[in-house]
């Protein structure tokens, strides 16, 4: 136990299902004599949970909980010190079948952080000790990671070596999260590698019952390995991270967003300096000029003109970063279109504001910038910068730094719009066309609005498909706050699979519900989901619940927060 | 039953194990009840194989057998109407546990056909009559089809409906197989497109036990989809081809070489016509500028100056494109480097020549121009080519096309570099560097003459790998030399992975051995793919023994043609 916490003897805020007391006790003093105890650490009271005193205020709750601060919680928090551990762990979490939920960072903000879907749940702190970029290929232009590192890490590791000039890393909004845990949860990033899971390769992995696994060519043994090693040791085959999928049925994906395994090292592929970079920024003055924007779009982007992710805010998007709601207004009611107008005007903005990057030498850039150019200059007021525009325009030089692979976590600044922020994503998904965005817009806005919040939200384009991420900022401390964003946002999910739009990925408190909206031939798909799930783990220890899939273990209908 | 063959009350050539001919008959039976009789037809004795008189000469055997013809062939081939048969067909293999073997167009050549591991299997004929384009998507640029779809097919779409102006389907060497079957193989093209499986988006599965499956944005219902239809009826989500993921464990890759469903729908990406294109060959002179050229490619690969995967042969490959080996030696020896100067010679050819395109409106093409004929120029005696000054050049007219994705059958005809030629294919993957070349073209040249074969390769370079294709050609009717090649394989591939490369793809010979390779701490990928299959197919009916998978129901050590 470390310092100045309770020990093993002490008791939990709360216990795992079906465990007392005695039980959880046994268990945590096994585990203890696997990991040491200092890296064993009980959640004793709501008095602690509430000070945030874990050994990383990160760890083990969501930072912007929606259901009340004590609802998904764990009982305890582990950190292996190495692979092995983590299979003992398993090991031991089968024997007394008490639930584990496994974390990198606990970054998944605005998806629950650290916290377990099922309460008293024991946390596994993957990325505390096993933090490593275990190495860099600069002339093949990948890297091999551990959980805890983060984006900033990757970043840094390649400044440090002088190797930005070879190689970048693909980077999210927030850099301070985890490269394996935002790649397993599908979320993306902004340069032309921004499809994380695309751009994974090869896998680690500890299954349910403890045993280990490398997918791809990291299934075949390196020759030159040094067999009296543990397996998690052994020095890889020389093309685990060059070729994904190795022979046979190719299993990474049943690994994302999933509960059937726990990631323990990940290839990713990074970019090789394209020789050149732009970012720009286009702002469109009206509302209603969505829809022509989308439609230009979306050809620029298949085509690959638009090289990367690009983002297309709404005004208050800058807004919340630039500063606080009461910076702007003082009405307690959604702001009005001459509000935001106003607002607009206030920040030499747009209603929608369009922020890209071109990659390559001078010539191709002028090439692509004389086509994007044109394009949206068919939108009445259209505006066109780079970043030397509008040096103080904190948004676009983020995004700048953002799309070359430069970290960051200003933008978490918006998540302050409202006092004692706390934030939860809404992101469906939807076809690339100006009436998709127009309707997704309109149905957003309006319930926002409804729900008493103000509509901040962006569309990302990827290769072929928009994710429309909507972000309700609601006040943690003011349970009416909370409990209008929950109900709007479970409004918004059975609003858009009305119209066949799913999210792509879910607060604990609403994996529930989407999970049952993806249910094409009476739930074909969450009862192959069952089938893989009770196959590898049996006793359903590993993350029960995760996106709605429950195992034999645990009765669904009891467990379900989705009460239609 | 079709004219002229037997009814189901003949007998077949071989039964299905553990069948007896009343149960097959009955089996039959119910299987003409759903799919009619003229979708049945029993392969019913050597005679018949022999004269190859099955609905298709493609259908149901290994047309390039390296084992006795008459060893891996199925007892009935059987061709559903559609996607209902087929879950009926399904359950009745179940019901009378038949294994089954389906397959699309039967052109996996040099790796089996048609033909199914286990003997006596049931072949299932999913490209007789499922054989539409569903869709195809300009403005977001996809298409869905079924597994009957030929590269031909998907090709010949897009002219006739005029759509090439705007998309390209990719396509591989040879275009007569299935869009669904290649890419479930995990083949490759050669556009910008052509790793298959990663630009595949959506699939339609039918599981082991018949139950139908659509994966990523298709498990979410279209709202406006009529629920009275039959689930395979029902109008998909409009993001099923946009957007592969959806929510939850992502499981389309567990449905790759693999054995736990039967894939009858996939979305493929198309890609988005470049406005400009330029096929290219390189010839360089001497048999060591291997190694300096694969030192060139990698780089410029991996920044995309070469946006495409290149091919990189060796001259048999052009001088069997070309003509039969008789027309250039009389020699019953391998050919000797003297030999091969002189045929490079006379063919205006170098000892390696490589094939590549770009993409783009000639500004773009002239810049990436002037860096890859600068960069290939540092090897000395390197010549360069556009497809106009060879005109009556063969292997660079027909690359030409299969580079700008117009399909051909045109490299078939390497197959008879030997009379009754049959060609296997030894397919190694491994790092793009010059010193793996350079060691995998001396191993397997130095094996292939040892086994009496002259070397036939290519080096295809993905995104980080290099795909090594030695093409072993052996005449199917001398059992001597069947015995040499797969003696040959067999070596090749125990030697490959003492060295730590391993094949991507097997014939059915070699599936066992091959999987084997893949035993990473004790064989725990095989361990996760035999839970899957076990959990998936319980009576192990669906393509018993595929890539070395066997089901709980088979002894392995018994049906294993691996005996080391």
């Amino acid at each position: 136990m470390s310092e100045g916490n309770q020990t093993a003897s002490g008791e939990p805020f709360i216990l795992p299902p079906k465990t007392d007391l005695p039980k959880f006790r046994a268990f945590l003093a096994r585990v203890e004599s696997i990991v040491d105890e200092a890296n064993v650490q009980i959640i004793d009271s709501e008095d602690d949970i509430s000070k945030e005193k874990y050994m990383d205020p990160s760890k083990a709750h969501d930072m912007f909980h929606i259901l009340e601060k004590t609802h998904f919680i764990s009982s305890a928090v582990v950190a292996p010190k190495n692979v092995a551990d983590v299979q003992e762990i398993m090991k031991l979490a089968n024997e007394y079948e008490v639930p584990v939920w496994p974390f990198s960072k606990g970054r998944n903000v605005g998806y629950g952080g650290a916290a377990p879907r099922v309460p008293g749940s024991v946390g596994i702190d993957m990325g505390r000790h096993m933090n490593k970029v275990l190495e860099v290929n600069a002339e093949s232009a990948y890297a091999l990671v551990e959980p805890g590192v983060s984006f900033f890490d990757l970043h840094e590791y390649l400044v440090k070596h002088n190797l930005r000039d070879k190689v970048w890393a693909d980077v999210p909004d927030l850099g301070g999260g985890s490269v394996i845990g935002n790649t397993l949860e599908r979320g993306v990033g902004y340069t032309p590698y921004g499809d994380h899971w695309m751009m994974h390769c090869g896998l680690e992995i500890v299954l349910p019952d403890g045993s280990l696994l490398r997918t791809g060519m990291g299934a075949l043994p390196n020759p030159n390995a040094d067999k009296s090693k543990p397996p998690h040791e052994q020095e890889p085959n020389e093309s685990w991270q060059l070729f994904n999928y190795g022979f046979g049925p190719h299993s990474d994906g049943i690994f994302s967003q999933s509960s059937f395994g726990i990631v323990v090292k990940m290839g990713v592929w990074l970019m090789q300096n394209p020789g050149g970079f732009q970012a720009y920024m286009i702002t469109f003055p009206r509302d209603d000029d969505l829809d022509q924007i989308v439609e230009i779009i979306r050809p620029l982007r298949i085509s690959m003109v638009i090289q990367n992710v690009p983002k297309l805010d709404n005004v208050l998007v800058s807004a919340a970063i630039e500063g606080h709601r009461t910076d702007y207004s003082n009405s307690d009611k959604p702001l009005t279109d001459a509000e935001l107008d106003e607002i607009a005007k206030r920040l030499k903005l747009g209603r929608w504001n369009l922020y890209g990057a071109m990659y390559g030498p001078p010539a191709v850039r002028d090439t692509l910038w004389s086509i994007i150019k044109e394009s949206f200059s068919k939108v009445p007021g259209a505006k066109f910068y780079f970043p030397e525009d509008r040096p103080n325009d904190v948004a676009l030089q983020t995004r700048s730094n953002t799309f070359q692979g430069i970290p960051s976590i200003t933008e978490l600044q918006w998540v302050d719009w409202l006092p004692n922020g706390g934030h939860l994503f809404f992101a469906p998904i939807a076809k690339v066309t100006g009436s998709d965005a127009k309707a997704q817009y309109d149905l957003t806005r309006r319930l926002s609005e409804e729900y008493g919040f103000d509509f901040i939200g962006a569309f990302l384009v990827g290769v072929r498909e928009m994710h429309h991420i909507v972000c309700i900022l609601f006040d943690r401390k003011d349970p009416d706050s909370r409990r209008r964003a929950y109900e709007l946002i479970k409004v918004l999910i059975a609003e858009a699979a009305n119209r066949g739009w799913g999210e792509y990925r879910a607060h604990l408190a609403l994996m529930d519900q989407i999970a049952e909206t993806y249910n094409f031939n009476d739930n074909a798909q969450m009862k192959l989901n069952e089938t893989l799930k009770n196959a590898l783990d049996p006793k359903g220890i590993l993350c029960p619940g995760k996106n709605g899939v429950w195992p034999a273990t645990y009765r669904k209908e009891e467990w379900s927060l989705h009460k239609p």
